[in-house]
């Protein structure tokens, strides 16, 4: 069954509109039909199994059918800040963040990023990519895009939360060590960078160290850019007993 | 330093001698010269840090500057059983697979895969891109790639070790009990059944219990065929220490 983010559902007398791009979308995209169920998702957590009552390209007119809280998101809230990379593979791991229960999303710009700013079609397309990725993959809460940072101000923004940035030189402290660690334990959220292709440079990681961010090591094989958060999130997940 | 499997590594006097696609590679396309240094690794888990000293495209002399035991193998062998995918989502599998620590890859075809027969010149792309990642990600043993299987015989080859099949409609056993149970604890091996972009039939799934083939989720989120594996591949090395 077919599922929207929609920006909010008003429910009157058992009915509700769809407006905007996902009734074009409903209606001339997918050429849905008056009887066809569609979900409906409204960021709050809701859920609604709705029957296709009249759609014209400006408005859908539904009958709610049934109503459930959506219990699909993650106890811990993940925040990846993820340093720019080159097109296809940021916008990778923006979809497979979003499928494996990322909640934010900070692009940040560090030194060796090759990309340094996306211009305004880019980040349309990853907002796109990201509901795309939370409707299928049955997120109830939207995960949040933020706009694109410089490193020292996504330092700035991490304060406050346990914070993570990985760094394949780093010998100390591997993740499982800092997840077991009291400065994590009991949290409710982290904060996870990641660098570009490049890698972070030793001064960037000195400046993250004195923002109170830990540099952790993910064990003696080299992962790509693109693949490093996402094998950090499987396992901060599976840590917290939330990917089975 | 580029990092290269070759066949085997005879050393002579402090010397070994390069042949083949490699001696192409080091020549042609890299084009390194005389005195440029190397990572030679035999797939023994020695690795040979080398200096070049003669080279055409036919062969590569160098001297042996020193010689490692590359220990960036994981302990627990995992061998991925992969559906067959559509093209780039099956490369990419490959790719990550060999990055993270996958030591064996099985594809299959299984009654929804949309490609049931990829032919040679396919078959040895695969074979590239799991020996780059394996050179890049710094792997000391090439990861063997299984040539294709039907799904029933993928089972029989299962038989005599750990064996999961990740199903999202599966609510009674999670990865992480399984991981825990005296059926994985102490095993330094693990099957691990991931289906196409269309999931397992539920007859599938009832063949492959029926060949001791345990069948576990990985939470309530749904994963898109080609994330599954990877997280639950991060999942299974994160709970044995071996990411970090």
């Amino acid at each position: 069954m077919h599922r929207f983010f929609v920006p909010e559902i008003s429910e009157a007398e058992g009915e509700v509109q769809v407006k905007g791009e996902q009734a074009h979308q409903i209606c001339h995209v997918l050429r849905l039909k008056p009887g066809d169920h569609i979900l409906l998702v409204d960021n709050t957590g809701w859920e609604y199994e709705v029957e296709i009552a009249h759609l014209s390209g400006a408005m859908v007119q539904a009958k709610v059918i049934k109503k459930n809280l959506c219990a699909t998101e993650p106890a811990v809230k993940i925040t990846l800040f993820q340093a720019l990379l080159k097109t296809d593979k940021f916008e990778f791991v923006l979809q497979k963040g979003v499928e494996l229960g990322v909640s934010n999303f900070v692009p940040f710009v560090s030194e060796r990023c090759v990309i340094k700013n996306p211009g305004e079609n880019r980040v349309a397309r990853w907002e796109k990519i990201v509901r795309e990725a939370a409707e299928q993959s049955r997120r109830a809460i939207l995960p949040n895009l933020h706009h694109v940072l410089p490193f020292k101000e996504a330092c700035e923004l991490a304060r406050g939360k346990p914070s993570i940035l990985l760094w394949e030189e780093e010998r100390r402290m591997g993740l499982s060590a800092f997840l077991r660690s009291p400065l994590f334990q009991d949290s409710h959220g982290i904060n996870l960078f990641v660098g570009p292709e490049g890698g972070f440079p030793a001064t960037e990681v000195t400046y993250a160290e004195s923002s109170g961010i830990v540099p952790v090591g993910l064990g003696c094989r080299i992962l790509r850019a693109e693949t490093a958060g996402l094998a950090a999130v499987s396992a901060i997940l599976y840590h917290r007993g939330d990917l089975g």
